[in-house]
């Protein structure tokens, strides 16, 4: 293949960043207590409150489902519900799992370009008080979204007010956190407590990591139960200082920084080159490192054969290609040149 | 510490076997197929199946808490109930995620030395057919168990025999196969389908990896639906390709073998070093890698001073000693001499 | 009040009919074995079978809550999803009783008057196979629809074909069968297995009953798990035979029928009455017993003064009026005068 | 038979009192609001309060496990876990509807004649801030007892001084409230609020009532989300008024300690005239309105013939008679005539 294995399916397609690997390498000496009661895991705490703020705790886990679940228990009881995009992971991609352990049911609002605001929540916060109704108590914002868009600060602020001055806390599903800080010029740190969000996800996997997700909880004294809860939730490990050791790679010397600034990069450069090509429409911003795009009829099933890639959206044919922080600016021009070939462009 | 960081507190303290480590390096090689379609999984499947015969089908988790839960729930309805030995870490040591995730009982049963017996499940499977009680539907067994002790195939199948006439399934916790089947002498494989067991939990983080659990679906047709149940169970790794590294690793060349091997004679150097020690008893028969015994009066604090370990029972006063893979005959000889000074043997 | 003490809020406002009260008296004879072993809910039983097929096991529960959660879960498993009509009871009223139970996702289909079709369900029933979906599992339509339309028999057959053609089964929220069996001009038993519904709900509380409702069981062999599902649920009655005469009183010499026909004609008559009022709207076909509106503006708060009703949709202020069995003419014309002169009509 | 159709099978195999049929009676007149918000429902509440103390909050349901779930679930989060006496009716009568709703583990205590105290609750209540463990957070008792005994309100301080010390709550389940507080002669509320009690379960069906429970919150606050999970456990029913007239009708005139009394005075008589019959051993103290006796080989079968009753024990053959207020002293003398028959006493 000329992409050299590398492809446009998933940011969850590439490998480990080799500094990452080095990390879980140096961290494999002696014994070590489990559960987390290790001196890399206590390194990775800093690092988080370093980036999140001294509040900030962290709780580490497998992966992004067991990230959202563990930190939407610790916001909800089971007559409650959360409103989210209705194309947000939680609604659509994770089998059920938050209705299944949460018990709650997941409240999935029309969203353009899969942001929620305060307009739309207005709509769908209904039955509040009806005993017959699930009790809206948690907003749950994706960022970067599944449609490869951003809150900015600002947004995420206004829906945090909105959702504070109900009773209400505001989640944010950060699988691609990383993508999103790049995107909008800002840190970690800025698109958590001060953007008045409650419980975070934070995804390192796809920024480089090889399996590494945290519960960060911002509202203070918000994580008294989460050992308990993340036990629960079957998303303890064991010898955690090897997932602990990730997510100390990629939060030192921003590799975390640089490993999103060039996904997002490489999205814009294949943004670019697709954008042009007859019968090819960009059809979300692009802000981080996802592209969604409508092609020529009987396009996309040439380039697959070449180029793995998801189908978004079988009714309307939109398509998703996904940047990765290993893929290289000729992995890009590549593929653009493949669909130029298949477009006549 | 004289004991290098190595420690008797639980073979989870231990580090990932070079080996294992060298398999995950290897499996970072270019983009691949997310959450399983991989080559390196397809290599693991094939282990697996070498291993456990041709019609097990295998489904790679993150921890054992996970892989027993998704494994009964392949077995269970709600309304039904686990048999198992009160000393079961799913009836202990699981914050109660069985109970939470499979809405269903886990009845535990006082078993001596953590063996469940025919007669011992005569006495608990009461209820059969009474619509106020929950239905006996799956006997779950530890091999090794919580207590070191092991099953031998004809007692698995004993068991098995028991549970299958009644209409019921047989579950095996393997968090130690391996150091069960050492134990036994026989292969991995002796104590799947031969045994009766239908559906098995195989554990490779103690055995050297640095996180890898498995479900093994022996019974046919039983996986069926345990894709979704791993998803929704918040199981299912992205970048599964390193995680299925580790089984490759540990189920090649024998490594989980020799791992084992070494683990269990640790745990025997052990506990014949303590034996004659005065005041020193051990409580319960040394089959695999634990030794359990009762120590003289300030003895234990005094101990755990150097070594970490844990006091199994506040109650009686009775401690668990584990073996890793890792540990040397130095190591092993360090710790008797300690507490031979201490007992003034 | 004019009214007599008799409103439009619900059907559920209304009372007793008396053959009902009187066959509760009639049961309470000495002591009789509880948890239904009795001979009045093997009488029930016996009547079950007569209107719905001889194949028909009826379970008799509590609630309409209760009767959809306890059928719906004889037809799930956790990952698997049911797809309904947004404005459905067990999407909407429920406070989330499904997602808990079950552990499912309930996924609300837009549908127009409330009700679904092939065309609709072709739209929402997607992501079947992906491990990252819940699948699709049941079809659950109510009849009558909150929205007081009705699924004609064939109409009901077309999404039984479309469901079990892909394997799945097809529910039925009966909380007002007998109004709709009464619309449609059929038996009770017309609108189940005939039909191709698998499970139905058939509420009895709202046709003149206490409190009765029951879970019937049309598919073979799916009533074999109810009665742990049922007690599991906390709807098994103890004292059955009350519950169950109220059952026997509606099912004999047709007084189902009697009360629905005459609940159906109160509505018929309210809607005609105010028809031609000015600014008065029906915004649904009347079909059942429920009349939906939209009034001129300041209408509807003065008409609550003299008669409690719900606003349905604060959105659009349509708002629902019930016609329970018990109304009189005088009542409805009552009603319609009241709201001419409010309306100045 | 001889017994005139009353037996010693149950309390609920009673039918129901003529003055609590009378009050369902009363209440059926024209229409009132659903769920709760009519008057009788507000002249229940009125009683609660004034025998359960004026803090009291009273949440009407349908049945006894429902009643204990409800009222569980206003108690616990999911990784919390409920001590229980092992013969409990939520440990093993429930078909595991607690561990199915709450997801919490029940956690069954070995209970001689059924009560826990402070020091079978020391050994219990292991693991307390250990993350792999259930986490002790309410202890529920039963009065009476399964088993036909009762907690002093000193034993039940005791108890309460026990869990509240350990920020614990203790939960009362009363489906046999009425009995224990005559045998005990004290008030139904003494047994509440002043013996330390946080929630309990108030038992109206066995004391006369159709089917009636209800969920009595008496910790300051404890019942604000009680509307919500009472919904969300598919135990709110719409007709609230005939469920709430039975508790009018109990309440009211000492109607409730009238048939309790009776109860437990015809299950004294009945112990009394067995006791000396050959091979016929009481084996729990009778306190309440059971009996559990053994009986001499060959006895209890041909007993069964003439009056249904349990084996409550397989297998040490311990027979349960329950005695319902129904009961006639000739219903006695007849049993007790023909066991001496049997036995040839």
């Amino acid at each position: 293949m000329e992409h050299g294995g590398r492809t446009f399916a998933s940011d969850n397609c590439a490998g480990v960043h080799p500094d990452v690997l080095a990390a879980i390498a140096a961290a494999n000496v002696g014994h070590a207590p489990s559960y987390g009661d290790d001196p890399v895991t206590g390194e990775a705490d800093r690092l988080f409150r370093r980036h999140f703020g001294d509040a900030a705790q962290a709780f580490i886990v497998f992966n992004g489902t067991g990230a959202n679940v563990v930190g939407l228990q610790s916001m909800l009881r089971p007559f409650e519900c959360v409103l989210t995009a209705d194309s947000a992971h939680i609604n659509v991609d994770e089998c059920g799992a938050p209705e299944r352990f949460l018990g709650c049911k997941v409240v999935g609002v029309p969203a353009p370009d899969g942001k929620l605001t305060p307009g739309l929540l207005d709509a769908a916060a209904t039955g509040v008080g009806d005993q017959h109704r699930v009790q809206p108590r948690v907003v749950s914002v994706s960022q970067a979204t599944e449609l490869g868009t951003c809150y900015s600060p600002d947004e995420l602020a206004a829906i945090a007010e909105w959702a504070h001055g109900r009773g209400m806390l505001l989640h944010l599903d950060g699988a691609r956190l990383a993508n999103a800080a790049v995107a909008l010029g800002c840190s970690l740190g800025d698109l958590g407590a001060p953007a008045g969000v409650d419980v975070l996800a934070f995804g390192a996997t796809k920024n480089g990591a090889m399996g590494a997700e945290a519960v960060v909880v911002l509202r203070p004294g918000g994580g008294v139960d989460l050992p308990f809860i993340r036990k629960q939730a079957m998303q303890l490990a064991s010898k955690m200082r090897f997932v602990a050791a990730q997510f100390v790679a990629l939060l030192t010397d921003d590799l975390w920084h640089r490993n999103a600034a060039h996904a997002n990069a490489m999205a814009t450069r294949l943004a670019a080159g697709v954008a042009g090509l007859p019968g090819v429409e960009i059809v979300h911003p692009v802000e981080a490192n996802a592209v969604f795009a409508t092609l020529p009829d009987g396009v996309t099933g040439a380039l697959q054969t070449d180029y793995p890639f998801y189908v978004w959206d079988e009714g309307t044919g939109v398509v998703r290609w996904m940047a990765s922080f290993d893929l290289t600016e000729e992995d890009v021009d590549a593929f653009v040149r493949r669909l130029a070939e298949l477009t006549g462009g």
